[in-house]
């Protein structure tokens, strides 16, 4: 039997006592099917006291992370704390200092310093993994580096927040505004502390980079992220969308233009009918498209402490099994693709209006749209009903225009005197 | 640089040409990603002179493909031929007898003799790569064998026969009977030489049998699956099970009991608003279900050149990696969970009859479930409009239901003298 491989737990929250769970619940079929008894040495968190759903009385006690990362009993040093600064960052590069292979779920700080920290690890010929980053417990990272390696990927999607998703399906399914359905996801802890990573997209652009990077051979580019989150969608817009064919997602994308890598983390209008526009409640989904596989749809929970900690144990296994591969899919060093200072791809788009009851008002805007070269699909009027003054709602679904050439209208409908409030503009993603 | 990892192609059929495609336009994107050149050193194929969509004349050429299994200048044998037995399984068998890695994308083969190729490869020391064998470019294999290797898997689905699926959705969207469709399937080219392999769901039983030894840790068993294809699906049962909230699918299920493994490929009613109720077409579908992870959905085109293709270098690619697993996730010969001879998992069945104008008539019936241990959850009755007689159509949905028990209960509707016909039973799989 070879020796077994040797695990150091950094966090011991819901996703680290999943794993605890998983090692001691499975040992016997992780030998099996690695070869290699896996085995937890140690462990650290905060709080020794706290009550935990876990048995830990096997396990050496750290306080601090960077003293678990650099103990000479642990092989691989798990990271399931959090937090793109601090300890989080310490310990991972104390442990890849003292040759240690990672596995991590924190999207934050690969977001944040991927590149850094991959280079060190391959520098000292370690592996850094982390499956359970992005999308929870849908093994998108491995179809991704792994299942879709001999294609040129040509589009990665993906919704990868399920707070967000829950919001916007509960907005949708029970007409509440998004105050209303916000409260209520607070109380129900789905929320993260700071609310503004979820739904300002912070979250999930942290995911939607990390793809990226994989997909397309660049550097993390976090910082790049065209990020939007839900704050600004309205109950009418769902509802308008709703009637032409179309839901709200907030819709992670990133693909090459001629100009580089673009990403855009904001909310979208999806086919109704589509996987996508299927997606309900909190579950995730990452739609990836390679040029000989076409387009592959990958659906699962994006949280919680079994699919979490699954997909931890997935990157544990692949390192029992010798499984090495650069952190990003390609040598750090090779990631060079450019980023794009901005999205230029052009796709169809949603306008949303209140126009005033004057004559040549709608004759006004379709002229701005006109002149940014923008032609129209599909226009409707609505009359609100009640509505004592003739304000009409108009809603346009565009044919595909370039971003900046929506901003350009956008911009001239204010000096039309015809507008009633701010238009709303959202792009349509073809999936 | 290392040197390059050579690969010698068996086939130069659809996949066969595929792959060249993928090897000629993403050399540079390969060695990236792997950090070895991959090169075809030489290939084989019945007739030299067709003419083909790929320009070989770098290649080799070898009439027989064992002579070309067995090159010096070949690492890795690629199996795009297919037949399950012939010179497929000689030029495999010599493939792995002169040292060879072997990727393949036949599924036929496989469930054959995988566990005399895979026990021969690890004895060998060589791999036997398959992701193109199931469900075409969905890298399934790489997600139940690596992906979810920490969970314990419970349950395992699949639409994967894409033929099949385009016939059952083109039924139910058209109104057509099957018999129609079928025709039409033919004509399209949709279908083998050997119709029965996909509407007798023998192609989907195969990649039901390799799924079901990775996720359970069986040999493959192919001839333990219970297979009955989509011929006696009929448009009425589509209509009904529609109107209920239900879609028909040719669906594999693989799920332990308490005496082994039970694998179905069958006809079964998903409800209509699942992933799997929505698939549509020829598209492929797999569920997996993990005691962790809970349940991961994945789709994508399960047939054709660029996704199978995908699939078979996604193959090459970990091998040109080093990624080396055995042949079902664990070594061949600890492959021992047992099989069970047939499936008792119980589930709710959809049962339709048609009953004479007789009183008493549904009581008989009523008696006979009651009498197996048979609830019912639903009852409909639909009265055939322009129909002369009498005769009624009754449709039941019952609560879960063992299979022995429905069995037993449709036996004795015969003698209760009733029925007009024979009825219809039908498996509810709750997804």
């Amino acid at each position: 039997m070879v020796a077994p491989l040797r695990l150091g737990l950094a966090g011991l929250g819901t996703v680290g006592i999943g794993v605890v769970k998983i090692v001691q619940r499975h040992a016997d079929l992780i030998t099996t099917r690695t070869g290699r008894p896996v085995v937890i040495t140690a462990v650290s968190a905060r709080d020794r006291q706290k009550n935990r759903d876990a048995d830990l009385s096997a396990y050496a006690w750290e306080t601090d992370p960077v003293a678990l990362a650099q103990r000479d009993d642990v092989d691989v040093f798990i990271e399931v704390m959090g937090g793109h600064d601090g300890p989080a960052r310490a310990a991972t590069e104390a442990a890849i200092a003292a040759g240690k292979d990672v596995v991590t779920a924190n999207k934050a700080l690969l977001a944040h310093h991927g590149q850094a920290l991959a280079e060190a690890a391959e520098a000292a010929g370690r592996v850094i993994r982390f499956e359970a980053a992005v999308a929870g417990g849908i093994p998108v990272i491995k179809a991704l580096t792994e299942g879709l390696a001999a294609n040129g990927i040509k589009r990665v999607m993906g919704v990868m927040n399920g707070t967000c998703n829950y919001i916007l399906t509960r907005m949708q399914s029970a007409g509440l505004p998004y105050e209303v359905v916000f409260e209520e996801a607070r109380q129900l802890g789905y929320l993260e502390a700071d609310p503004n990573l979820d739904v300002g997209g912070i979250d999930a652009g942290h995911k939607l980079s990390l793809l990226a990077a994989i997909a397309f051979g660049t550097k993390v580019s976090f910082d790049a992220v065209e990020l939007e989150g839900i704050g600004a969608v309205s109950i009418d817009d769902i509802r308008h969308a709703e009637d032409m064919g179309y839901r709200i997602k907030l819709l992670g994308v990133a693909q090459l233009s001629g100009r580089g890598l673009e990403q855009r983390m904001t909310p979208c209008l999806v086919p109704s009918a589509s996987p996508l526009g299927q997606l309900q409640g909190g579950t995730n989904m990452v739609v990836l498209e390679g040029d000989s596989v076409g387009q592959i749809v990958l659906r699962g929970p994006g949280a919680g402490e079994g699919p979490t900690a699954s997909a931890v144990m997935a990157d544990v296994l692949d390192i029992a099994r010798g499984i090495r591969l650069p952190t990003f899919g390609q040598p750090a060093a090779t990631l060079a693709t450019p980023i794009a200072a901005k999205s230029a791809t052009p796709a169809p788009y949603y306008l949303r209006m209140t126009l005033l009851d004057k004559p040549g008002a709608l004759a006004k805007i379709a002229t701005c749209l006109g002149e940014a070269g923008i032609s129209i699909d599909q226009m409707r009027q609505i009359n609100q009903p009640g509505d004592e003054d003739d304000d009409a709602i108009v809603l346009f679904v565009t044919h595909k225009a370039a971003p900046a050439d929506i901003s350009h209208a956008l911009s001239h409908f204010a000096a039309t005197g015809v507008l009633v409030g701010d238009p709303v503009a959202i792009r349509i993603e073809e999936v």
